[in-house]
This record gives structure tokens, sequence and C-alpha cells, in this order.
């Protein structure tokens, strides 16, 4: 017994991060051969991604993987790319040191944030192959690019270097490259296809970054191409200063301990996002602090009295110190119009629905989720639905089953949708794939690996909505579908049924046939819209057609209204029926009296598009009598119009008071147009129009 | 354009690991308040188990949780244990230092391994509530215990330390103790109840490590109180060296690099295991280097070369170099028999059965998989069975879909079993749990929260190996008892029904009711075995009673076998019937002639056993005519004891092999007793026995 505590002590000693990774390399995502070829090129092109945004270049990233030795699964991995490139002097770091990197503390949305991805493949190298890896990199303010061999001394956490120089980078056509790095490395992975594969990770990472062009040659040869289908970069995103209610106490007291402000006013207006002029004083009052207290005195409970007002705990006259949400310029989402161009670019389906909601806040963080659902096409209908699942742009591949995304999708009773799903819980069937992207400055991933998301009430709600919302566009679809199927097939049973009863009643009753067209606009008893979305290939517009017929035997009137991609920045053009704005992505016209039999067309086209992003027109109607292909627009449908442009308000008024116009500045929420509501034509329901059909369908 | 690179690069700087997992809490099991309270308490424990087993000390470790300010979510957590304590100067490091242990290197079975889990409770506990942690703790060689407040700096990962001294430490009843740690943390977290507490994370500690006396005071005050159920400490585990089969490339040049070895020769009989004298010289003619060679003479393509041996790349004579398997000493299952113990202790139920497979290899890494099912009793019946996840005896309480154990379960069939499963996959239905433990020298969970197992596809076969096993005792458990009720319900039928009738027709005849004795025996046409096997509190023996039944019309002769705990060391007494061993752990009588209607009984008791280690005997026969209630003896059921009995000769030769008589030995399998066939008695099987129940059932 004697001594046991002193020897079991002796034993310990510090482990480098390094040789915990090296040890844990399973973390990293390289558990597999298979997999840790899909984590070398994911970190190469995630990073290759990031440093384009962030230096604003729309970027070309050519991906080739060679096998080396296929009977030892030695494989060459070269990602290259047109970023700004690295300095000399920083490649050594940025590919030889663990959690080194520029986005740890910052907050904002990345692809990459730990500073251990493209480390952790150097590392993985040398470990399997023994072998260091090449880097290449030039900047435009340099004539030459600076090459380097890396290697990772795990004790030290220091990078190795050899054969560094430098050279002139002559891309394929002979000319010199202006800017980029180049990464070749090998090592020990396995190349295969199907659903976890590199080819799967880059048509999704394609879907997510339609400004990418991305081209890969894979082992045997073949080139796969994704082109770029939008010369619009994403958002720039800012940093931001943290969100007092993202704080926890052990930081706050650091960030007091760290603080060079004059005063405790300076500290809290300096160091946090969305504390103005007003809520510094707020917090000031409900911490009974005073706002001149020098950084220094402030210790011990005074920092927790400070917290408990940063949380509402602490109450300033009866109320929590009011802050304004962290500003949401530091996320960019994809923005629906181009998920739905980069789903309809690699998938082919029949329906695209894609929905952004608007941003939202857990622990001081931003965070916005966007979906896409696809239907029909060729896809399978008696499998489980294809789940897409993106956080910060950047495609998850593994533990679907662990995530929180997937998660929100199981929660969702899909049968009420028109998808199969036993129990109406876990992940439906059908002919149908769901995209999910959450863009956030602190994505919370269960592992290192990045490969699925940790549980979070908010997400998890804002996920959630966002389903049921995409649900209710496709059952809206589906069921648009199978009236229009059903109204089709009417005519048809009309046309084919009352002209033979004719003809025998007359021939029995040896009288003339008689008259049908009257006769069959009674039965039809309907008024019927039907529209065409379609892309003008001579004038690069989306020509949009809305044609209602009036089957019934009264006059008819409607305000007829379509959805239109105005957040995209589309315009309106040829659209002679004139009409008005409703709300934000919504025109409305008011139609004339449509008499029995009669026709209207509503024609105009949309500029400002490129190909596949608009494809659908949704067209809704307000009126009493029902519009068979149209949906009527009812208060839930305006209310989520409105919500959705107050919330956008919102954010505007938030940033701008943000800029420090706070004491005067009163949001005033813009009237939506809406409110001024048309007049509803008073149209009396026709008697008698019962048919054998049975009633009004 | 200019200078961006640059501007990108001048914000790239070195993270701290403290810090990194500061912001990434989550990944050490820091998610949600809820689970926070769970990860410190098993970080706590954990520490307190591996320190008593290494100290070889039967634990007794005493945890309170008091609500500090239930508002706020306030809590303070209190550990203690009778571990060996840690030396003053040591204390700073354990709890204030990420990354620093003893285990980290050490190729054995431990729970902790990392060197993270404690000072993450310490970091967590000072992010969230800003307060330091209480150690106090005391060695046997010195008279008082010494105390300290521990902190965290995060920027340097070094603990910050604050009223430190020395004092005697009281036990509650006055005496002062001898040794121990005790942990005093205050942490934001919420206790609550259910599958996921802590009160459950202890009772599954509990049932995987029956050597330990747990006492748990919950925040209302109630006290749970697991006990001791086994005196004996978990078998020492021995540190091993690195198997030739786990290195990777970039290991085996740095441990070249480091070597102090006089030349090859050396080096490979020193750093490995597996390698004998025989091994040494095969591997260094594979690799075409002479066993001579300079430690520092060896580089780039012989290391190549070396490794290329070592995973049998390069051959030998036109074999891989034969390397003796890693020893096991380095693991620590829990046995059978203490599973069965533990299981039958913490869950009600009728039925237990546990499976210890023999160690087997991944990569260089001894590992063992155990596995245990519980049947029937109080537990629903319509629900998932409950899934048990162990890996190195610390229980698995989150993310149970993306763990490598539920994996091995959810791809059984179980149907074929006798549970319910949709589809024949997922998790079965039934009242029932299954228990699952890898033991292993390197657990690779997902994350460093220990959570889940990631996917290993070795460990994956011998998990499902195990399951089928077991499966297959279930089945026949069902089977039996299945059988049974039909039989005891025949017997019942029989015996009502049969004097009906003949009283009936002696008064519809007129004739005397008719002796029907002989007329049962006939109808019934079987053999029956009941067997009883029970806790004599007396004599602190397991009493075991098989009777046989000939409810036939000839003599039957049979040899009866029965399991019996060999292995666990137990021994048979009393047992007048004689026989002899069949296999290890099985016995067999060969019993004369059985007249018709006659009984015999075989009684016996095992002594060595405590109460619950033993609570059902299996039956079985050799003999033409089946035997109700008893497993006929087939090749497969031989086949498999014979298998394990020689595994485990194997291990025995391989480690007598490791201590160097290598080239004499030649590994004799003993010659199975099972062999030496007992002549089976000839019965001819009798005419005219189709009874109105349907023959032989």
């Amino acid at each position: 017994m004697s001594g046991i505590a002193q020897k079991l002590a002796s034993n310990q000693k510090q482990v480098a991060i390094s040789e915990f990774f090296e040890k844990n390399k399973h973390f990293l995502g390289f558990d597999s051969l298979a997999r840790s070829l899909i984590t070398a090129v994911k970190e190469a092109v995630d990073n290759a991604l990031d440093a384009c945004e962030e230096a604003r270049i729309l970027p070309t990233i050519k991906i080739q993987i060679t096998k080396l030795d296929p009977k030892k699964d030695i494989i060459k991995l070269v990602v290259e790319d047109n970023g700004p490139g690295i300095p000399q002097k920083s490649i050594e770091k940025v590919f030889g040191q663990l959690l080194f990197g520029s986005r740890f503390h910052a907050i904002r949305q990345s692809r990459g944030q730990q500073g251990i991805g493209i480390t952790g493949v150097v590392m993985y190298c040398q470990l399997t192959t023994g072998r260091t890896t090449h880097v290449r990199s030039k900047i435009a303010t340099e004539p030459t690019a600076a090459f380097v061999d890396i290697g990772l001394d795990t004790r030290k956490n220091k990078a190795t270097k050899a054969n560094a120089g430098r050279e002139i980078w002559y891309n394929e056509d002979g000319s010199s490259k202006e800017h980029g790095t180049e990464v070749t490395a090998q090592m020990k992975a396995k190349y295969q296809k199907g659903r976890q594969s590199v080819w799967q990770y880059l048509r999704m990472t394609s879907i997510v970054n339609p400004h990418a062009e991305i081209i890969f040659v894979d082992p045997e040869g073949e080139k796969h191409h994704w082109s770029r289908v939008t010369e619009r970069l994403p958002t720039k995103v800012e940093s931001i200063k943290p969100h007092p209610h993202g704080i926890e106490l052990g930081q706050l007291q650091r960030m007091i301990a760290e603080s060079n402000d004059l005063n405790l006013n300076h500290f809290l207006l300096n160091n946090f996002s969305g504390v103005t002029n007003r809520a510094r004083k707020e917090l000031c009052q409900a911490a009974e602090l005073e706002g001149t207290r020098k950084m220094k005195t402030i210790k011990g409970d005074d920092i927790r009295n400070l917290l408990e007002a940063f949380q509402g705990e602490r109450l300033f006259k009866g109320q929590p110190a009011k802050l304004l949400k962290p500003p949401t310029n530091c996320l960019s989402p994809i923005e629906e119009i181009l998920i739905k161009k980069g789903l309809s670019k690699t998938i082919d389906s029949r329906f695209v629905t894609t929905l952004t909601r608007v941003p939202n806040v857990t622990q001081g963080n931003p965070f916005q989720v966007e979906v896409g659902l696809i239907f029909g096409g060729t896809m399978a209908g008696d499998k489980p639905v294809e789940i897409l699942r993106f956080a910060n742009r950047v495609p998850l591949m593994y533990q679907q089953g662990g995530c929180l995304l997937t998660k929100a999708i199981e929660s969702v009773d899909w049968r009420q949708y028109g998808l199969e799903q036993a129990g109406g819980k876990g992940v439906p069937k059908g002919p149908a794939a769901i995209l999910v992207h959450l863009a956030s400055t602190n994505v919370q991933f269960t592992s290192e690996a990045k490969e699925a998301l940790a549980d979070n009430g908010e997400v998890m709600e804002e996920a959630r909505k966002a389903m049921l919302e995409m649900g209710r566009g496709l059952r809206k679809h589906l069921e648009k579908k199978k009236k229009m199927a059903k109204t089709k097939e009417k005519f048809e049973l009309i046309n084919d049924i009352l002209p033979a009863i004719a003809e025998k009643s007359a021939q029995l009753l040896d009288r003339p046939v008689p008259e049908l067209a009257g006769s069959i606009t009674k039965i039809m008893s309907a008024v019927i819209s039907e529209s065409t979305t379609v892309w003008n290939k001579e004038t690069k517009m989306v020509d949009v057609d809305i044609v209602l017929f009036n089957y019934t035997s009264r006059a008819r009137a409607y305000t007829i209204l379509a959805t239109w991609p105005e957040k995209s920045g589309a315009t309106m053009e040829s659209n002679e029926t004139g009409g008005r704005k409703e709300a934000l992505g919504v025109w409305a016209w008011k139609l004339e009296a449509l008499q029995p039999g009669e026709r209207k067309n509503i024609t105009y086209s949309l500029r400002g598009l490129e190909r596949g992003d608009w494809t659908d027109t949704e067209v809704l109607f307000r009126g009493s009598q029902d519009v068979i292909g149209a949906t009527k627009m009812d208060e839930k449908f305006l209310q989520e119009i409105r919500r959705q442009e107050q919330l956008e308000l919102d954010n505007v008024a938030d940033e701008a008071e943000a800029n420090n116009d706070v004491e005067q500045l009163e949001a005033t929420p813009l009237e939506p147009v809406s409110e001024q509501h048309i007049p509803e034509p008073v149209v009396t329901p026709p008697e008698g129009q019962r048919t054998l059909f049975g009633g009004e369908n």
C-alpha cells in the first residue's frame, strides 16, 4: 500500500495536442480508409472556399485523386484553388500546427473554425505513409510561388519543413498563375463510389456553393465538372462582438481581467453587440454598478451581478435590460433561389420548394435555417427520402442518425404532407430529397470531425418549423396536382359521355341532338386556372402565363395573385394586366367580371434571373368561388408573408439602432401594402349547380 | 486584391488546448445542463474506480448532489473515494491541466485515458459559476490530507491554485481517514430523474463494477445504496508493448528515431509484444534488413520495408512472419458470473444469460466483448428492449443511435430468437434488457465525451457473434418454457379427461371403472426432465436437483449432462450419482435403464459461489428418445464448447511461448474429454404410441 499514490503519480505526464489527435485520429474523421480520403478532400476544399470567400474571389477548385499503389491503398490527392494564397512564412503554421488559425475567436459564419482540419490531413499522411505534404502557394503581390514539404513534430505540435523554395507557377495553358494554393498529399486511403464518396461530397458542396466551380478527376481519369451557376459571391460576412446573452461567467471574468477599457461604461459599449447606450445604462443599474467604475475594481460578486443583468435575472425597473439582437451580417445564408438552382442542377425532379427562415439567436449566437425539398422525377418512391445535411455550406456525410438536423426531419409527421412514414416518426419514404442547412456563427458539432450537430433546443425548433412550412408547400403541390388531375378526368368524362347520352336520348325520342356547350359549362361548374413558368432562351427571361377559365353559368370577379422572386432582385416586365404589389414577392391583379365561358390571360416576364432560378409560380386568388388550380389567399398565408416582412424590417431597424441612433429611433413598421384591401366582388352562390359528379368538386 | 493574403494571414494565431475545449465544451459532454451534471459525476467516479483498481483497493464511493440555488440551476457536487489519494504536488496537474495523465501512452484497459475528464469538470465549473473546485486528498504515507482550490488558466492550460493547506481528514464517525480523494465542485447544471440521470449512471456502474460500493445522496436527501456484491477485485491489468499489427508508419519512424536500442534485433525484441526470437529473425529477413544494423542507420525505405514485414506484405519463405497474438493480461473483463450477478441485483427478471467471448485483436489492440440478456419479470413487453452499453466498465448513456454496440444489436434478426422486431432490423421489442461491454486497450470513441463507439469491423463482428450466441440461449429458454407448459397442460388434460371418459364408458357398458395409471403413461409417451437450482442459505452452496421421469412403456437409457460454473472456480459436492467431466463446465452422468413409470434424481451442490452467481442449470441429454425439458447434446453444442476450450488453451500456449520457451514449445491441444464417447444405449422406438394428443409432443 505504502507509496502506491506516489508511484501512480510518477507516471503522469503532459501529452501534446498533436499526440492526442494522432492517437484519436478518428475524432478528426480519419477512421476508415474510405472516410479518411473524404475527410482530406473536405478539409482542403473547405479551406479553399473559405479563403476565396474572405478574399471575394469566385472559387475554381480542382481535385485530383490518383492510386499510387492500389495493392497497398496508397493514394495521392492534389487540391488546387485560385484563392488569395498564403504568405510563405505562414504556410508552415497553417499546415503543420494544430489549433492554429484565424477563425477560432471570430464570431461569424465560416466553414473552418478550429485550426485543426488541414493540419490533421498532414498528420494523417505522415502517420500512414511517412510522407510529408507538398504545399505550393502564390500570393498576388509576389512574382513567384513558394513551395515547401510540411510534416508535423507531434511531440511539440510544430511543423517540420523540407525542400523549401520558390518557383514560377505555370497554369496548364502555359500562363503563370496569379494566386492560389495547391496541396499534394499522400495517404493510406481507399477511393470508393456511392452515397459516401468524394464525388457525392463534391456534388453536395456544389449545391450549397453555387458560386463555385469544381473540377474533379477521379482515379480512373474521368473528369467531373460542376459549373458555376451564379456569379454572385455569398454575402460578405462581418465578425461581430459577443452578445451578452451568450456570455458565461468564466468568460466575462476573463474579459474583465484582460480589459483595457477606461471604465465599465466603455467596457460594455466596446466589447458587446446588442448593447446600445440605453441598454448600457439599464445593465449598470440592474447590476447595481456605477458605469464609471474602473475595470480593475470589478471583481467577484460584481461580475456575477453583471452577468445576471446580462441574463435578465437582475432587472431594471422590473424588466430585463433591453438588449438588441446581435446583428446578422455575420451570417451568409445560401438563399432560397440559389438552393433551388443548386438542387435543380444536381437532382432531376418535378417539384422544388425551398425556404430560408429569418435569422434567430441561441445563446447569443445568430443562426439561420434553410431547407429545400424536391419531389418526383426519377427518384425511387419506396425508399427513405434522401437527406442532404449542411452546416455553414459544408455537406455533412457521416453520422446522419446522431445529427440534430436528421432528428428535426424525423420529428415531423410527414404523412400529413403526402409522404409515407411508419407511425408518423422517423425518416419518411417517398420520391423526395430533403435539404437542410444551418448557417451559424457557432455551429456545435458532436466532434472535431464536424459530421453531426449536437442537440440544441432553439436550432431544433427552427429546423422543425422550416420543415412544417415546407411540408405544407409539398401538400399544396400534391393536392393541386390531384385536383387538376380530377378536373381533367371530369372534363374528359363529360366530353365523352354527355354527347353519347344526348345522341342516344335524341334517337330514342326521335328528336334532334341538342346543343351541349352550355350544359357542359353548367355541369363543370368550376373556375379553372392554369399557369406555365418557362425559361425563354432568347430574351433570357422567365415567361409566366396564367390563364383563368370561367366554366360556370354566372359572371365571376377575382383578385388573382402570384408569387415572384422579388427578393432575389428580379424585375417584372411586359405585365400588360398591370396590377399592384400585394406584399414582398406577391403581385395582385384585380380582374373585371369574367363572363360564363370566358377566359382571361395574365402574362408577364421576369428579368434578372438565370435558367433554373424560378421554375414554378404559385397562383392564389381572392374571391368566394373556388378556383381549381389556385390557392385561396387566406389570412394565414398573408400573416406569414407579413411576419417575414416585419422580421426583415426589424433587422434593418436593429442594425440602424446598433449604428448608434439609439435614443431617437423608433422602429415604425411599414404599413404592409396588403392591408389596403381591395373590396371583394359580391358573388351570390349560384343555385342548382349540383351535378352528376357530386357537386362543386 | 493586393495584400489580402497577408491581411488574412495576420489574423492567425495559436489557440490553447484549454481554450479549444472551453469553446467546444460539448465535445466533453457538457452540452445540456442535465448532461453536464452526469458528465461531472462520471469523470469523478471513473477516476476513483481507476485509482482504486490500480492500487488494488475495494472502492467505496460517495456522491452527494445539493441544489445551491434551484432558481439559477447552481449545483454542488461532492465525490469522495477511498482510493490511494494524490500526492500534494500532483493535485494541481491532475485537476487543472488538460491532457495531463498517466494512461495516455499505456496499452492496457482503463476507464480514463486522455487526461481530459476531471480537468474538463474544473473548467466547466469555472466557466459557468466562476468558482474554483475544492480538492482534498490524503495518501497513506502522510499523516494529514492536502487541500487546495483549483482553477484553470485557459490561455496557458495551467492550473490556478488558492487556499492550499493541510488538515486531518475526519470520517463521519470521528476516526481519521487513511487515504482517499474528495472533490467539491459547483456548476451550472440540472438534476433530473429518468433514463438519462445520475441515478441511472450509478446503477449501471454498479452492474459492471460489482466490486464497488456506491452511495448516492440525491438533492432531496434520499440515500441510494448499491452494495458490493463481490470482494474480488477485477483482474489486475498489465501494460503491454505495442503489437506490430497495430503500428503505423509514422509511429514506427518515431520509435526508431527515439530508440536507444543497440541494434535492430534488440529494438524488435524490446519494444513490441508478440515478437519472439523466431519472429524477430523472420521479420528481419522479410524486411531484408540485418538484425545487427544500428538504429541510426535505419531510415526511409528501410522503415517502410520493416512495416511491410510487420503487416505481412513482405514475406519470409512465402509466409508472413509468425507473430504471437498480444498478451491479454492487459484486459480485465467482468466475467459472465459477475455480469449475471450485477444484472440480477439491479433488474428484476426471470431469465439471465451472459457470455464473455475470448479476447480478439484489432489493429494490434486486444479487445474482448461481453454480453448479457435478461428476460421476463416486470419489464414492459411492448417497448424496445433496454440497451445497456459499457466500455471498459463505464456506462455509455448518450448517443445510443450512433454507437457501434447499438448497431451490432440492430444488425441481428431477433425474431428468430423470440423477440419482436419490425423487418428483422433495428432495436427489438420485448420484456428484455441487453447488456454489451467492450473491454479494450484502445476504445475508439466518436468524441472526447466517450459516449459512443466509432465503427470498427472486427469489434462489430465479435459483438454480433456474441449476440447471436446469446440469442440462441434465449430461444432455447423460450422453447423449453413453451414445451414444459405444453406438457403440463397435457398432463392436466389427461388427468381430468381420462378418468371422466373411463367412468362414463364404464357406466354405459355397466362395467367396473378400469385402472388408468398404465394408460396415462402410454398416452403421455414421454420422458420428462425437471431441474431446480437453489441457493442454500445454510450451507452457502447452490443445490441442484435434476429429476427424470419415464412416462413411456419401455425402458430408457440416457446420458444426462448439465452445465455448471467450473470456469468460475466452483467445485461440485455431494454428487452421489458420480459421473464424469464431459468438457469444461459440462458434467455427464450415464444413467442405467430407467423403467416405465420410474423416476431418478441427480443431486449435487456447488461450493465456492455467492448468492446470485448461478441461478439456472442447463440440462442436456444424449439418447435417441427426446427428453422434454432437456436439450439434445448435438455436435454443434459440443463443437462450441471445444472451440472455447481450444481458444483458452491457445492463449495459455501463446503466453507460455511469449515467456521465451519459443523454439521448443509445441502447443499440444488437450484431447477433449468428450471425444471418448460413451456408447449410446440402443433403444427401439416403441410402436403404437400415437395418442389422442397427437403423438410424442
